[in-house]
């Protein structure tokens, strides 16, 4: 069977884009059994220079040279943000050409609309370099027999930097995230790094590939680790812990959870050895079988390897790789979710204040699994940090007995949490 | 397009065949969109109980019953050993029927002739159970357009329990196998864990699935952990290693490293975190992207996944997952392989000895890195344990040193070797 050629046109030249360029230049047409041609390139920018040389008449800063040129059957999306990415996707599918993005925050914010168009119009949708960490373990998964029942990841190599980084030096997370943009891995602007919105957009995208559900990001449960000091890195260690910014999802029936926040888990499972950038999930399906995988979370080459095995399976005219079904799953509110604590107050250094604490946990059905009380007391203050690890309990019964405890006239400060992650359980 | 129904004969019916029969079981004839039917299961021994009960005329207790059987047009092979599997396997071969083996020493022996008896008669040929901890990531690097240059696996849960047993509690080989073997991990015949040769098939079969080249296990460097004790594993600590043993592969042009033997790899690096029975593996492509993964090495359900996803492969009518071709690779002999090395001698306790072994192995330029003399000398022999770790070196240099070193009368007790892999370039 003779493949389709494919006839591309890329959107954007930075970064992920040269790599492409580079990628389908150095292999002259040819990728494998598929053959395709590259026809045009859209910059932003006239003015920036470029490492890369392309041929003449193959770089335009018009969109419209590829989204008006029938002969183009092919984008690859490049350029990044919302708008006008959202507009360039949906009318190169209204004209049937393939679309295949690395747009994370697009496809979370508009997978859904994106995928029924795709659908519509007979379009490959392509989307694995919108997770280069996760989706040759998905795609795997799409084959088997076996559920996903829950779903944990480590997707934002700049949160984990400064998380390791908290542990092994000690430093706050304000000269950490110094230290790595220093070295190339943050985003210019980390806002979406640092508030966790870039591992939910990822998670989002997760999700849609998985189940054909895409959660609007406003639905779901988002912390980012702006409030994680390096004394609770060093209180979670004592206990046995490291603290990691994960995306959790997790499925019974049609009920699912899916939310990002920081988490303490036990150091000696296999997503607390990920160190430094390192991004990695791990999967535990319906009847107990845990994979894990690690891989590179950003990078130029990496993520144009995805874009280009995206272009292989377009030219061999295989189906999405999404799922295209959409159940009619359910959220799980926050409130009701049940895990362990890690709960950290400031104390007035008297006797029967711990009692008094644990009365209001213990009014709200939480159970205190072990204290630590370290650290000396303020002089000026006279206030103690003191760190509780509770059995499982109830989100909902966790946020009001805090809420209680910060009324109280012992506690200074606003009481603070960070849940825990046991097991896969 | 409707699939083709799938009549199954499995041929086996100890652990994981029982696993098999129960997913299908409880799947009642249907697997996704894929229809099949159970139609006989051969049992060896008529007199053994059994935890699985089967409807009636479903068990036999004579292959012929499944061979022979024109209505059945998939076998699953999971009975395990060289001899009858091998014929019953060609012989379903050339009836037609879909093949579908967990059985790894098959492979790595016959590999090549079955895979071409497959081809030839148009059958397709599951081999995912042989390799439950690699095929995910293989199968999903097939679709990849970048060439996979090195390949490092952790393939021996037994083994990896072994040396973490060493390296935590300073036990010795023997009473850590007696404890794995407790534990339900090892094989009730260890030889093949231990001899490396388990490692060795599986990594002879992820060649074939790579590269479509079955090298014989005699062409291959195969060294067991048998030499390694918990001293090695400590002074390797000492230097900042762990000691695994590890499959590696190494491609360069038509030329493929292929090996199996203890190493000390570096502390830090992934595979280094695998503890006890976790098996796991690193790649590196041609860009430089290195991808890891880990799962569990064995297990009933983990091997029985693995054959369901193969069935439902066959019942899509995919492609085989091998790769068909046998390109022309060249295995190089050990003796050009270059590595750094631990080098372990007994030496008497006398000035200028460490100077004599540091000539020879300057000889054949062969420079030391570091030195770790520790241990008190035994108070009888008035021999102490030195331990170097060199530069890179070639193999021929260094086992040619060594011979010189073992004839020194300062030298007592044979030298003793581990090789380094210190990254994956």
């Amino acid at each position: 069977m003779r493949e389709k050629t494919l006839r591309i046109g890329i959107l954007g030249l930075g970064t992920v884009g040269s790599g492409v360029v580079e990628f389908l230049m150095r292999n002259r047409g040819k990728l494998g059994n598929s053959h395709f041609s590259l026809e045009k390139v859209v910059a932003k920018n006239p003015a920036k220079k470029r490492d890369i040389t392309l041929p003449p008449g193959l770089l335009s800063f018009d969109s419209q040279d590829i989204l008006e040129n029938p002969k183009i059957n092919t984008i690859i999306e490049v350029m990044g943000g919302i708008h006008p990415a959202k507009e360039f996707v949906l009318q190169a599918l209204e004209k049937g050409k393939n679309v295949i993005t690395a747009n994370k925050a697009l496809l979370a914010t508009l997978g859904s609309e994106i995928l029924q168009k795709a659908v519509e119009n007979n379009c490959y949708l392509g989307v694995r370099a919108s997770n280069i960490a996760a989706y040759r373990l998905i795609e795997s998964l799409a084959n088997s027999p076996s559920k996903i029942e829950k779903l944990i990841g480590i997707f934002n190599g700049t949160c984990n930097y400064i998380l390791t980084g908290m542990e092994k030096k000690g430093e706050d997370l304000a000269v950490l995230l110094k230290e790595a943009q220093t070295m190339g891995y943050g985003e210019t602007d980390p806002t979406d790094d640092i508030n966790g919105w870039d591992t939910a957009h990822k998670l989002i995208v997760l999700l849609g590939l998985t189940f054909g559900y895409f959660p609007s990001i406003e639905s779901m449960y988002v912390e980012g680790i702006s409030n994680i000091t390096s004394q609770d890195v060093t209180f979670a260690k004592e206990l046995g812990y490291k603290v990691k910014l994960l995306a959790i999802t997790q499925k019974k029936g049609n009920v699912i959870e899916a939310r990002v926040h920081p988490a303490l888990i036990p150091h000696d499972r296999w997503l607390a050895r990920l160190e430094g950038v390192e991004n990695g999930l791990e999967i535990r399906d319906e009847i107990g079988l845990e994979i894990g995988m690690h891989a590179p979370g950003a990078g130029k080459y990496a993520t144009a390897t995805a874009i280009i095995e995206d272009l292989i399976c377009a030219a061999q005219g295989r189906k999405l790789f999404l799922s295209a079904q959409t159940p009619s799953l359910i959220l799980k509110p926050m409130g009701e979710i049940e895990t362990k604590y890690y709960l950290k107050f400031y104390l007035i250094d008297k006797a029967g204040v711990l009692a008094k604490i644990a009365s209001v946990l213990g009014n709200h059905d939480i159970s205190i699994e072990s204290v630590i009380q370290k650290g000396s007391k303020s002089r000026e203050t006279n206030l103690v940090p003191v760190v509780m690890l509770t059995h499982r309990s109830r989100e909902e019964d966790i946020q009001k007995a805090l809420k209680q405890i910060n009324n109280l006239p012992v506690s200074k400060g606003k009481p603070f949490l960070i849940r825990v992650e046991e097991a896969m359980l």
